[in-house]
């Protein structure tokens, strides 16, 4: 089976002959077209917000056009909370999301005037600590059922086994404490399952939590600005997987947000999401160059590419799908381990994958890595980062981010005597 | 049961004082004294040296020291190297073993006079094309004999299913070719299993190789001047684990290197090995300090590390041994998860760990970092790498990298419009 490609073989080599690969190619029509479909999907509620995990995709660029949707930032780190600085994302465009949260971190982000989402209730301690008394307006918390978490289709999660968020009765206590800080309105979060694969997913979730704030709000009397359903909605990988259909999952979510909140009168709570793999996962790839052909014990396509670009196959075994640019319809008929240098065996983007016949030269275009791709990236063996490149909505390449050279790999190096030698 | 730490709670409470944690920590007298175990196991051999597997420890200092001692570097990357260059390590102190090799990185290794080792029979054509009609006078060539390795205590490792190395037809052939490109003395690498912790791995991979070398050397009339034993010698990283005898191994390779080369006159033949973890492991640690605890279904103790510095736990589950400094002798009655702030369920260092009682504040001494540590240091959520430190001989602390800032992180940005923003 096949996967669509968004760039043509010629557009490729095009941009490769300005920008040496590998580099990773951005889909911006594919991406404002996702964009859309979200917000479509729940255009009911009005105070919806994406917050995209900036993990996932840390580019400027790239979370720019999602800020045009009205989309905000999902930050877990001061890194990230720069980042939504540097784009204007400000305010209630920041939802911080961390764990183990080094307290300094927490005073940026409430400088910045983002919403702070407490992991712990010790943590009401370290905001006392570095805000003071006086506590932002909204704040959230990060809740944590326990147990194991099941669909339809069987077991999903296990949350229980997980470091994230509150017990219940942690969040009771924890909001009781936060409004006599003076908060005055109150959120909830909660990630239960990773990479699901099933519309049943956030509507389960939403329902789970509105039965929850409703007790809260309840037994509390504290006002509710959002349910945030944070991340977990994935896509599938192979051509063959089944894909989540986000008009599908908005009017699950509305159904239960109907059956629950409306009649509790929370018909004002916004719906909040924190999508990185499905907002982007499918627009973005990574383009490659076949530069060595091995026979042995079986057939290796070397490229230009290694695991220090795109991880997920040589630490989780995950699939990539790969086409070979311009033999999209040539017979797949030779049976490829397509590698990369590093001296690790499982650095490897495909294992006994049938592909047409690869030549020197050929582009291959590996898919859906445009969520947790390059983000991953690190420099064993003193591999380098590569370039990220958008494909825009009018079909011009850009220079989004540049690729790493020897002197940044070595940049820390800077304060010692080797420095001139390693930075030149 | 314990494991010995290299610095009291005291001396890392006035390093951290300086530099502040996490940290890498690595020990001067624990290298040399390894160094010289392994000098010492090999003795007998005239020309035998150690490649140290820059890959493992990529750190200019670190590698000075093992250069004293007659050391080389194992390159694979340009950058690694740009390493060996930059501290004075080049001609045959470089042994290069890469794969899917980019050939102008073979035109610098030959630049800097390194001993190429060819991992496919292609890259005779490869270096023709950058070097040359005149090839270097000492090559190497490396070796997959295919199927499955074993040993007395079970399968080993499957080398035929390894992207490394050359069939033994395609050795035979390449050594023809190279022998009519004027190579005038040869090598044979091989690696057939990673991290093993027995005696016998060493002698055996020996054994095969020394055989077959007689075999080449028969029949094509060529003069060899190394064996590359490889890496593979590993450590046990649970206080329980049996560890390697470096001088046991180096008896039971000379054994074989009398039984089989001696006997064929070719008692000069050169040992060389390429050991990154088993050099180095041991004397690196990762400190880090407790800044949280959290008690929800589990007991939590959050640590300013991340699996951003030290990755093995979170991606192989890999165990890493951990001290509280300071209380060593106090009694293990607490039941831990060690967790980092990456959003990912699997950065903990330590889960369900007996540990003794931990307070914010303490310094954990994460054991058996020096190797496959830093060097697989990645950025996810923003988190950066740490500072390395090298604990001098003499008892003195010596930085010998700084730590990552965030404008490091985003160097990459600097050619874009976000770079100000980002780079500060």
């Amino acid at each position: 089976m096949a996967k669509k490609v968004f760039v043509t073989k010629e557009k490729a080599q095009a941009i490769a002959a300005q920008y040496p690969t590998p580099f990773y190619l951005y889909d911006e029509a594919g991406i404002r077209e996702r964009c859309q479909q979200v917000k479509d999907a729940f255009s009911w509620n009005k105070g919806f917000r994406e917050y995209f995990a900036v993990k996932a995709t840390p580019n400027p660029y790239i979370i720019s056009i999602l800020k045009e949707y009205g989309f905000g930032c999902d930050c877990s780190s001061e890194a990230e909370l720069r980042m939504a600085e540097a784009i204007g994302a400000t305010g209630d465009l920041i939802m911080f999301s961390s764990n183990e949260t080094p307290p300094h971190e927490f005073k940026y982000c409430n400088e910045l005037g983002g919403i702070i989402n407490l992991d712990d209730i010790t943590h009401i301690e370290t905001i006392k600590e570095v805000i003071g008394d006086k506590f932002p307006e909204t704040m959230s918390c990060r809740f944590n059922p326990g147990g194991v978490f099941t669909l339809s289709n069987g077991i999903m999660d296990n949350p229980g086994d997980a470091k994230y968020g509150m017990t219940e009765a942690q969040l009771f206590d924890a909001y009781r404490q936060m409004k006599e800080h003076g908060v005055k309105k109150f959120g909830i979060h909660a990630f239960l399952a990773s990479n699901t694969v099933t519309n049943e997913y956030y509507p389960a979730l939403a329902g789970q939590l509105f039965e929850l704030v409703v007790r809260i709000k309840n037994e509390l009397d504290i006002e509710f600005a959002f349910v945030n359903l944070s991340g977990g909605v994935g896509i599938g990988y192979k051509p063959e997987d089944t894909q989540n259909d986000i008009a599908v999952i908005g009017a699950g979510v509305k159904e239960q947000f109907e059956k629950i909140l409306v009649p509790a009168g929370m018909g004002d709570v916004a719906i909040y999401t924190e999508m990185g793999r499905y907002m982007l996962a499918p627009y973005g790839a990574l383009i490659t160059k076949a530069i060595h052909e091995k026979h042995t014990y079986k057939d290796y396509i070397g490229v230009d590419a290694t695991a220090a670009n795109l991880m997920r196959p040589a630490i989780y075994g995950a699939y990539h799908h790969v086409t070979v640019l311009g033999k999209e319809d040539a017979p797949h008929d030779h049976k490829y381990n397509v590698v990369g240098a590093l001296c690790e065996n499982c650095d490897q983007f495909a294992k006994d994958r049938m592909l047409p016949e690869i030549e020197k030269g050929d582009l291959l275009f590996i898919h859906d890595a445009g969520a947790h791709g390059f983000a991953m990236g690190y420099n064993y063996n003193g591999r380098l980062w590569s370039a990220e490149i958008l494909l825009q909505a009018d079909g011009e390449a850009k220079l989004i981010r540049r690729a790493q050279t020897i002197n940044d790999y070595y940049a820390t190096f800077d304060c010692t005597e080797f420095g001139d030698k390693l930075i030149k």
